[in-house]
């Protein structure tokens, strides 16, 4: 799924009712699902991964539809390689 | 950009140094990438929000590369509508 695809069916979904919520809630909700994924990459199995990934992108996603960024041209800043050395692979410093 | 494709610059970028660097360190990379999201969406402009919803892309498609999840498979809950009431837009009692 292209992520301009993933904004659109979290728009259609959600986007009315995210809204509603607002832009603190949907903070608030990425984080709590990046603690169940956690968890899931923990002590879950395959399947509690793939739906624990599958929140952390829509709620990635309704908080890019709020905020008005397209993920998209977000994702410009990996495309050419690592953005701080400009490499692939990234030659950075390990830190 | 399709999920697949973010998964695999993530891979051919990143990979090798992340795997290094083992899952738990993803995910409190991905944590702080939260972090300071949060932060973009709360204070900043609309370039710090690009950078890091692409950080948190990038991340999370690092999380998923290193625990065999494609984030294809796992977008497909999300895919007919939302996963608890299977209606678009969603149906379910606001939470």
């Amino acid at each position: 799924m292209d992520l301009s695809e993933l904004q659109r069916i979290t728009e259609t979904t959600y986007g009315e009712r995210d809204r509603q919520r607002g832009v603190s809630s949907a903070v608030a909700w990425l984080a709590e699902e990046i603690g169940e994924l956690a968890r899931a990459v923990r002590k879950g199995d395959h399947s509690d991964r793939l739906e624990e990934f599958a929140d952390v992108l829509a709620w990635t996603a309704s908080l890019a539809n709020q905020t008005g960024v397209d993920l998209n041209e977000a994702i410009t800043r990996y495309a050419a390689g690592c953005p701080r050395c400009g490499a692939s692979p990234c030659a950075c410093a390990l830190d």
